[in-house]
């Protein structure tokens, strides 16, 4: 069994290298839910969204995320009647939306609604939300005054312009692991962090104490790929938040938050001359191209991951 | 001020030559909320949307409700995905009900959303629901077992093929009028009973005492227009239902629900032979033509209804 921690886009690219890398063992995806939102009744689970779009090749592969060729009727509607629609939804992603919202009023659990939009899909990994219970990424955003905004809130409707003070996990003391997220991490022969933001996409996850307990028990076989290549996030603002909440704009930025649960990181080519300093704070560094702009490079990354872990076990 | 009790297609069709009638008069409907349903945490309600489109030019006229031109990209989607779909929502009918849950979640009335979405498509009347609390219309339906089903199970799942052997409307006991609707029906010259299904669309306004009490003390400015028109309904199972549940399929069946509330009723000129009877059973009877099948005749209907009721008053 592997399972990969995963955000959205970046965790979705890594996971479709990983599905086609030939791998006989079980996959699971364990996927925070920080980013959840719940708008005009709808349940929105962004990041579990773009991985099933993505595996299911469905997904606009121009933006990372949302339906190819989607319309937006619904929206438009919306809008004509003075909704704030500053989270866009396209008429078949809201089709899922309602789908989850049908299922939750019906008593299911969002791991269940999970396991059958995977089903639906005919999808060949398992998707664990991270918990079942509520937990919001809550972003104290620099203004005058500061605000507390939800992670959509910031992240779309501000175009994650605001400087960020401060993150917060609400709902993180109370929320336990969905079932089978401990499991995996214990059974599985390789744990990888996709290269996904750690203190937005990732962090939440770690948040809840169960997850992150287990993954400091299993260290030696936990690997994160960097999302910062190059002195840049790959995607969205994971390099100024990083900044402005005073971590190093660089993989080392990434191994500061996430060091306690690895043994392993994985660090873009270009950033080889940082992994003399990595390994001297007690990683083991592998060197590779970890820019995913194709199938192939999705796949030879997710190949040359489970080869180090294999070579190191 | 002239009020009209409303059930969905008939009663749309009625107030769309009543407000190009060149009435100086404010013009309101109550409106029938029986048929409500929840669905996908979508709160729709049938009637009140029917209103909406017809007024708003925006309705289907091939089938009466529903948006003309609409696309079901997120119907499809609930398809695919394994969701009861047997309720046609279409993207921007869709776009409404969301809109009406974002409104609902925010902490306001059904009668607030109404009056918003009256603004928002610049009607030229009042709509007013009969109540904000829940009443449901709820059918006892003929089968092995018998079933009790919604409304909208009944009538669209079932496409209202099962025997109705009851109805029963919940929560009518604790349903109070939505502000305005008593007031409307004092202060109105003209009390119009809608050519809508008596048992199952105008009932339920009924079921609500303070309503009621309200149409029994104004019983004298009241008119019904029948919906049955030579032995048939003129659209849906009204003719049906009054079979099953002892009622004649005519004018009389009509009659036998409403009399209580009614001092006036139009029959359509196919039905002049049963003038007579109804007159005898102590109503005003005025014989027209009630086919509403073009704006022309809308328009007739509703200037024919008013001037009646000011010859009589």
């Amino acid at each position: 069994m592997i399972t990969v921690l995963c955000g959205g886009v970046g965790a979705a690219k890594f996971l479709e290298g990983l599905t086609h890398a030939n791998v006989d063992e079980e996959i699971v995806a364990v996927v925070n839910v920080g980013d959840d939102e719940e708008m005009y009744g709808l349940h929105i689970s962004p990041d579990i969204d773009t991985i099933i779009y993505t595996l299911a090749d469905l997904v606009d592969r121009e933006r990372g995320w949302g339906i190819k060729g989607e319309s937006y009727q619904s929206l438009d509607r919306l809008k004509e009647l003075g909704a704030p629609t500053w989270f866009t939804l396209g008429d078949r992603d809201i089709g899922l939306h309602l789908f989850r919202r049908h299922l939750l009023d019906s008593g299911h659990t969002l791991s269940e609604v999970t396991a059958q939009l995977t089903e639906r899909h005919n999808l060949p990994i398992e998707i664990l939300p991270s918990t079942n219970q509520r937990l919001r990424t809550m972003i104290l955003a620099e203004g005058d005054p500061d605000e507390l905004l939800t992670f959509q809130r910031y992240f779309v409707e501000r175009r994650h312009q605001p400087t960020v003070k401060g993150i917060f996990f609400t709902g993180s003391e109370k929320a336990k692991p969905a079932p089978g997220v401990v499991e995996a991490i214990e059974a599985s022969r390789v744990v990888i962090i996709a290269p996904s933001n750690p203190l937005l996409s990732i962090a939440p996850i770690l948040s809840i104490s169960q997850i992150r307990d287990a993954l400091e028990k299993e260290r030696g076989k936990t690997v994160a790929i960097s999302p910062i290549v190059g002195g840049r996030a790959i995607k969205g603002p994971a390099d100024r938040i990083l900044e402005s909440l005073g971590y190093p704009i660089s993989p080392e930025g990434a191994a500061k938050v996430l060091a306690p649960y690895i043994s392993t990181m994985v660090i873009d080519s270009v950033d080889f001359d940082l992994a003399k300093g990595l390994e001297d704070s007690g990683l083991r560094v592998v060197v590779t191209n970890t820019i995913m702009d194709g199938l192939e490079a999705k796949i030879d990354l997710a190949k040359r991951v489970l080869s180090e872990m294999k070579a190191h076990s």
